[in-house]
């Protein structure tokens, strides 16, 4: 598997997701600037891969301050991170590793200058070798839900290319296939971005996974006709109270679920389970661009020039939709995250 | 409106649909091949406008058939039927108005073969202009489901692209609007082809009737907002049983419309209802070329290559989903369509 971030000799080197599955382009970034932008474009997606990204972009940053005293280098670090903030509202990831950097930094004030420099770099490479970790134990955790067999749907992309490896939702589809399980998989394509048709399926076709490609409107009907006897999905965000906000299209796979009586997963490391938050009526969704809808890859044209659109990134599925969370510790019922996780979490 | 289809001194014209909206073009056929392959290209579709074209069809093929005694050109007639006949098997109204054809020919057994020629060409004319009064009488009786001030979803293009002119969803859509009420359209997509995009939404704006478009994963999120009233879809064929055949997503939006408690209604005239098919499950669904999935417009592509699709033309929203069929006659329970169509429909 090609990585989908990485840092190497002062660059973060971005495997450039909006290329695939027709051109495996890597993009440099020498500036963090460069880094938000290419979150903002989608060249990376998916929580876990923008949790990641942001934090060496936080280091990257860090590694071309000038100032010399701890608090003018704080300062001027505390705007990077404001900066690479703003580049996605949705997934909490991205909020989590910006915090765990700045507290990593507050650890360190005593420290001269390059010190800190080097140990933001190893902090944000902490959380990319972590992250493989989450999901590989999230995928030992999980891989019992998708039974010999059986076919199993998953919608957007929570894969490798979705993580800085292995994968969430995909994660625990490996495990099953790693285990020996004859499985297959429905894909939805996953418009307007088709991370599914472009990246779920390539990813599953680079490991040999029997994977079938569908259009987002055909999943009710594979469902009625008994074709899917599971669902696994990641998320970008999911509230105190269980509910999860994913891709677009995530809560009507949800729905269609529970009307034909198929349980349906999430998988999702702690950092993506954010108990600041309490409900999903609190979780801001990201209105993205109109050409996305009314073109393929902003070139090739759709629609009518002109027409309105509405282009939500994300959904909020209740937390009554959600048969279990799938985490590194365990699955757990959508309602007992707060108790699970709430105890240690740093304030963020 | 531009015609979607007419017979024009001895040439079927047809509106090239899969052209649509970047290019309004017509294609002449001088033979019923070019109908039937037409047809199947999708560069007319929209069961009532198949019906119309492919009685257009036959009173082309007829017109080239050279045999000067009846039987010889009765043979030849009903060779040309099967011809048009094998170009899609979803739609009933295909068959209908092919068996239609054949009938008028066999009334007019004692005729000269000329005369039978002219006649054949009323008759498809005939079958045009019912149809579109078969679609305002469809916007008279079925107006009333969507309120002042009410956002109505549709799926796919059941519109006058669809029909000789008006329309079945959209004729109820645009007689609602006619009466002046302050109406909402949410159009979806509809992949793998984008009707909806590309027709519906050109044929709404075309008559200044608002119109948003989405991609079809966005309507279960917008039902749970409380932003859609109602829904109005097309259909292809409706079983003896209500079960109703429509694009693909059609029954994923009857589900997520029943879960949010949403009516749910389809519009069809009488040649859409087909008594001899008992249920839905009797009704063939067409699977077309993958190609339609993996790329957009056949060339543009948005998958990896060799990917294995599933591409189902349509699918079945059983009976129990849909709230009332509008047809000319009224609005009916689906079960109630039998007693009503089937005391006076001819075998076929």
């Amino acid at each position: 598997m090609v990585p989908t971030v990485e840092w190497k000799d002062g660059v973060v080197r971005l495997l450039d997701q909006s290329r695939l599955p027709t051109q495996v382009e890597f993009l440099d970034c020498r500036d963090y600037r460069a880094v938000a932008q290419a979150i903002r474009e989608l060249k990376v997606r998916g929580a876990p891969a923008i949790g990641v990204t942001a934090a060496m972009g936080v280091a990257l940053g860090a590694h071309g301050v000038a100032a010399s005293d701890y608090d003018a280098f704080a300062k001027a670090v505390g705007e990077i991170c404001d900066h690479l903030a703003a580049s996605r509202p949705t997934a909490v990831n991205l909020f989590w590793a910006i915090a765990r950097m700045k507290r990593k930094m507050a650890t360190l004030k005593t420290q001269p200058i390059p010190q800190i420099k080097a140990e933001l770099v190893r902090e944000s490479q902490a959380i990319l070798d972590e992250d493989i970790a989450l999901c590989k134990a999230m995928g030992t955790e999980g891989a019992h839900v998708i039974g010999d067999g059986q076919t199993v749907l998953t919608h957007c992309n929570a894969g490798a290319l979705a993580t800085a490896g292995y994968g969430t939702a995909l994660g625990v589809i490996r495990a099953a296939w790693e285990q020996g399980k004859k499985i297959h998989v429905i894909a939805d394509e996953t418009r307007p971005v088709l991370q599914g048709a472009r990246l779920t399926a390539w990813e599953l076709m680079q490991d040999k996974i029997p994977v079938t490609l569908i259009t987002d409107n055909m999943a009710g009907s594979l469902m009625r006709q008994g074709k899917i006897q599971v669902c696994v999905v990641g998320a970008d965000r999911i509230a105190a109270n269980g509910d999860v906000a994913n891709k677009i299209g995530t809560y009507s796979v949800a729905v269609l679920a529970r009307a034909h009586g198929i349980p349906f997963y999430v998988a999702a490391p702690y950092s993506t389970i954010d108990l600041a938050t309490k409900t999903g009526a609190d979780i801001p969704i990201e209105e993205r661009n109109p050409l996305e809808v009314t073109s393929i890859h902003g070139s090739h044209p759709v629609a009518p020039e002109g027409v309105a659109v509405y282009n939500p990134a994300f959904d909020v599925t209740p937390a009554e939709f959600v048969t279990g969370i799938i985490t590194e510790r365990g699955i757990f019922k959508p309602g007992d995250l707060a108790g699970v996780f709430g105890a240690e979490r740093p304030a963020g």
